[in-house]
C-alpha cells in the first residue's frame, strides 16, 4: 500500500517528475503545507523573494533560459497581486510559469476574514489556465495539467489556487506518465506558399519575434535573407533574443510609431515569423495603431502562437538555402573614454560584456545607444521587458542566473525601473548569483519626459516636473545595495564603467554599478 | 462662453471643487494629460511615490485621518495591480479613495499594445465603485460619481478607469453641485432595543469596530459600559482607533482564534457596534471560524456598515448616561532600560511617544508587547493593518503625515512587512515628512514560524527555515534608508531606542530607527 503524503507533497513530487526544478517563493500562512513539504522534495530548490514581483519576475526569467516552467508559491490574492505585473510581462514574452496560490480553507473562505480576496477574477488577467483545486485527489491532476498547459507550445502562464484544507489533507501519490507538451507546426503548404512569395517578390520584410530568434532560427533566417533578399527586422521588446558579433544582424523596430513606420515604408510586404503584427506601443492621436505602411501587405509566416524557428528552418530547406549566413559585423576593439552619457555607456557594456554572457535589458531611454550597438557586442543572450510593466529587470536577471549558474548575467537597468522590485538585490546576494546591475542613474523618468514633449509640454511645469523627477533627494544607488547586501560601486566615467563591469562579471556573486548620467 | 478645457482638467477641477486636495501618483504615459492638467489646479497637492502600493497605501492613510478621499494616479492594468495589497487594506478598513487609471486610447485597444490588459476585472475585487469613462462629456459626472461613492459612509473605494484620448479631449467645465454624501444612520427602534436588552441583561460584550473606536464612539461607549456593566472589545485590526492614558480603555481581541474564544467565553451576548462578526484570521482545522463562543448570541446595534458613532451617541443618551466614563490608567513614568525584546521596545514606545502623535502600526509579532500597554501612552490615533496584506505600514505612516502635517507619526514596522514598500521613505524624505519609523528587525518572517509551529513543524527543516528566515544576509536597515535619503540609525537597547525616538518626533523630516531585536 502506498503511504499516504499531503496533497500539498503530492502535488509538489508531481512537479518535480515533470522536470520544474524551481520554486520562487513569498508565502504566507496559506502556504505552510507546501513550505513544509518542499523539504521532502530534494530536486525543487526553494528561493525566496521578499516581494512576489521579485518571484513572478524571476520565474519569467528562469522560463525564457530554460525553456521549462518555474513554480512561484504566493500568498492569497493581495500576494498574487503583488506578482501580477511581471506575470503580465511573463504572459506578454509567452514564458512558462506556473503559479500556486494558497487560499483560506474551503470551509473558512464564507467567514470572509480580512486576507479573503477574489483571487481568480485578480488571476484570469495574467494566465492562460486558471484552475482551483476542488478536492485533495484532484490535486495532483491539476498540477499535472498546470505544468503541461503551461509547457505546451506557445508556452505561457498557469495559476492554480489551493485552499489550506486540500494542501493538508492525506492522499496517496500516483505518478503521472510524462505529457508530450503540444507545439503548433507551421503546415508545410504555407511554408511553401511563403517560399513561392519570398523566390517572387521582392522589398520583403521578415519580422521575428519568439523563438525566430534563437540561433537556429535566426541562422536560417539569414540563410533565406542572402538567397532571396528580404530584410530581417525583430519586435522591438523581445522575449528572448540571440545577438552579438559574427551573428546574423536583425533590425530592431524602433520605439515610436513615427521612425518605425518610416523604416517599413520600402516595403511592399511585411511576413510575420513568430511575431504579432506590429503596432504602436501606445496610440497617438493622428498616427494609427498599425505600423504596417499604407501600400504594404501583411503576410504570415508563423503567428506569435507557433513554432517560428521550426518554421524557418522548414522554409530554408524549401528554398535549398545552404546553412551559412552573412556575419555580423566582428567586435570593436578598444574601449570608451571619458565622461559616461547614454552612447558612451554603451560602448563600455559591448566592449566588455563576456562572451555567452545573459543580458537582461530594462534600459528604457538609457539603453538605446547600447540595442543599436549590441550587434557587434560578444555573442550574448538578450531578455528585454515585453509587457512594459516595469520592474522586470531585476527579478527577470535573478531568474536567469539561477536558470544558468555558469553564465554571467549583465542587468541594464533604468532607475526608475528599478525601484520597483529593488529587493530582487537581496535574493542575488543570498543566493550568490553572477549578476552585474548596470543602474543607468539618469534621476528621472526620462521616457515621460519625452512622453510630455510629445503632448505639447515641451517644459514641464512644477507638478509635471516633479512627478517625472527622480532626485530631491536623489538616490544613493550604492547605499541601497549594499543595504540588500549587494557590494556597490558609483562610476562617472566610461572607462570606469568597463573596469568595473569587467572585475564584476569576473568574480563571483552580485554587484551593482551605479552608473551616473 | 466657457474656456473648453482637456476632459482631465475639468475632472481635476471636479475633484478640486469636492475638497479632493491630494494626488498620490506614480503616472505613465497614458497618465500625460492628467499630470499636465495638475498643473492648472493648484488646490490638488501632487505626490509622486516610486511604486503604486506606495501610492495606494499612502491614500489609504490619508483617508483613515481625514476622512476624505485622495486621489490615487496609477499606469494601466500593471500600475493598478502594483496598488492592489494596499488597495485591499484599504477596501477593508472602509478607507475613502479615488483610484484614476488611465488606459490606451480607446481606438487603439483593438491593437492589443504590449501594455494592454484587462483593467476592469483587476479594479473589482477592491472597488466598491468600478467605471471606465466612455465620453469626455461625462468624465465631470463620472468623477463626480466616484468622489461622492467613495466620500459616503461607509466610505470606500472608487476606480475610475480613463482612456488618454478622452483625456485629452476639450470639454467645458461645468460645476456639479456638491452631493450630501449618504450615511447610514442606524434606526431608533434598534438603539431602544440593545438599550433595552443592555439594562436587563448582563454579560455582555460591546465588539466596537470602524467609528465607535472615535474619540465621541469611546467616551459613549465607556458611559454606556459604566451604567450597564458591559464590556468593552475592539477587532483585533482597526483601520483607525483612539487610544492612550485617560480613555477608555478597550481590549484588543487576541489575534488566534483560542485566545480569542476564550477571552469571550464568559460572554452570553456579544454585540456589534461597527464591527463585523469576529472570525478567526485563518481557518485552523478543528477549530471554528467563528469567535462567537457556543451559547453566545450575537446582537447588531451597528454592522460595519452603518454609523456605530451615532449608534453609540443615541443609544447613551437613550440609557440616560451622563457623558462621562471611567478613566483609563494614567501614563507611566519612566523608560525601560537593557537589552531590546519586544517587551522593552513596547515600554520604550509608550514611554515617549508624543501627545496627539499617531502611530501606525504594521509591527506584527514584535508589537504584541507595545499594543498591550498603549492604552498606557499619550493619547494617539492608531492605524493598523486591516486586510493582512502586508507593506501598508510605511505608505500608510506616509499618507498620515501629509494629512495631518502638525502631528508626529510613528510607524511601529515589522522588518519583513516593511521591505514590501520600502520606497514609501523616499516620499517621506521628499515631502520632508515627520515620520519616524522604527524597524523590529527580528530578521525572520516570525509570524511563519508559529504558523509552521502550529502545523506541527516545530523545527523548521532547511528549506522551510530558509523561506522564513531574512537573514543571510541580513539587511542593513541603515544603508537602505540613506540610500532614499532618510537619516538613519541602528539601536540594541531600550533606552537608546527612546532617545531616538525622543529625538526624531522633535525635529522635522523623516527619521528611521532600526530596533535591533
Amino acid at each position: 500500500m502506498t503511504r499516504k503524503i499531503t496533497a500539498a507533497e503530492a502535488l509538489l513530487r508531481c512537479a518535480a517528475d515533470s522536470d520544474v526544478r524551481v520554486c520562487f517563493a513569498n508565502p504566507g500562512t496559506t502556504e505552510m503545507a507546501l513550505v513544509s513539504a518542499l523539504d521532502n522534495i530534494p530536486n525543487i530548490k526553494a528561493v525566496l523573494g521578499l516581494f512576489e514581483g521579485v518571484c513572478t519576475g524571476a520565474a519569467d526569467g528562469y522560463g525564457r533560459m530554460i525553456g521549462k516552467p518555474a513554480l512561484t508559491l504566493l500568498h492569497l490574492g493581495p500576494g498574487f497581486a503583488n506578482g501580477i505585473a511581471n506575470l503580465h510581462n511573463a504572459h506578454r514574452a509567452n514564458s512558462p510559469v506556473v503559479n500556486l496560490v494558497g487560499d483560506h480553507a474551503t470551509w473558512h473562505l464564507e467567514a470572509d476574514a480580512p486576507l479573503t480576496a477574489d483571487i481568480d477574477s485578480l488571476a484570469r488577467p495574467v494566465s492562460n489556465w486558471t484552475r482551483r483545486c476542488g478536492s485533495p485527489s484532484g490535486a495532483v491532476r491539476d498540477m499535472h495539467a498546470a505544468i503541461v498547459s503551461a509547457s505546451s507550445y506557445p508556452q505561457k502562464i498557469s495559476t492554480l489556487i489551493l485552499p489550506t484544507d486540500i494542501q493538508q489533507a492525506p492522499v496517496e501519490y500516483k505518478r503521472f506518465a510524462k505529457s508530450a507538451c503540444e507545439t503548433k507546426v507551421v503546415a508545410e503548404e504555407e511554408v511553401q506558399r511563403i517560399a513561392k512569395f519570398l523566390s517572387e517578390g521582392k522589398d520583403i520584410a521578415l519580422l521575428l519575434g519568439r523563438n525566430a530568434l534563437s540561433l537556429k532560427g535566426l541562422e536560417s533566417a539569414a540563410a533565406i535573407s542572402a538567397i532571396t533578399g528580404a530584410d530581417l527586422f525583430s519586435e522591438t521588446f523581445v522575449g528572448r533574443a540571440e545577438r552579438g558579433a559574427n551573428l546574423p544582424k536583425v533590425t530592431r523596430l524602433p520605439y515610436f510609431p513615427e521612425p518605425a513606420t518610416e523604416l517599413l515604408s520600402k516595403y511592399r510586404s511585411i511576413v510575420l515569423v513568430g511575431a504579432r503584427p506590429p503596432v504602436s506601443f501606445f496610440g497617438y492621436e493622428g498616427i494609427p495603431s498599425s505600423l504596417v505602411p499604407k501600400n504594404c501587405r501583411l503576410d504570415i509566416l508563423a503567428t506569435e502562437l507557433e513554432d517560428a524557428e521550426n518554421a524557418l528552418i522548414n522554409l530554408s530547406t524549401e528554398l535549398n538555402c545552404k546553412r551559412t549566413f552573412t556575419h555580423g559585423a566582428s567586435h570593436p576593439n578598444g574601449r570608451p573614454v571619458g565622461a559616461l552619457n547614454p552612447e558612451s555607456l554603451g560602448q563600455a557594456v559591448v566592449a566588455v560584456q563576456p562572451d555567452n554572457c545573459i543580458v537582461v535589458d530594462e534600459s528604457a531611454t538609457s539603453g538605446g545607444p547600447y540595442a543599436s550597438i549590441s550587434h557587434l557586442a560578444a555573442p550574448h543572450t538578450v531578455l528585454q521587458l515585453t509587457g512594459g510593466a516595469i520592474g522586470q529587470g531585476l527579478p527577470c536577471a535573478t531568474g536567469a542566473a539561477i536558470a544558468c549558474p555558469d553564465r554571467a548575467v549583465i542587468a541594464l537597468q533604468a532607475d526608475g525601473s528599478a525601484l520597483y522590485t529593488i529587493q530582487a538585490l537581496w535574493t542575488q546576494a543570498r543566493e550568490s548569483l553572477n549578476v552585474t546591475t548596470i543602474i543607468c542613474s539618469n534621476r528621472s523618468y526620462r521616457i515621460l519626459r519625452i512622453e510630455l514633449g510629445r503632448t505639447g509640454e515641451k517644459d514641464p511645469r512644477e507638478k509635471a516636473h516633479s512627478l517625472t523627477d527622480l532626485g530631491n533627494p536623489s538616490i544613493d544607488w550604492v547605499s541601497i545595495a549594499e543595504g540588500f547586501g549587494v557590494p556597490a560601486t558609483r562610476v562617472e566615467r566610461s572607462e570606469d564603467l568597463a573596469k568595473e563591469i569587467d572585475a564584476s562579471v569576473k568574480n563571483p556573486g552580485p554587484n551593482l554599478i551605479e552608473a551616473v548620467l
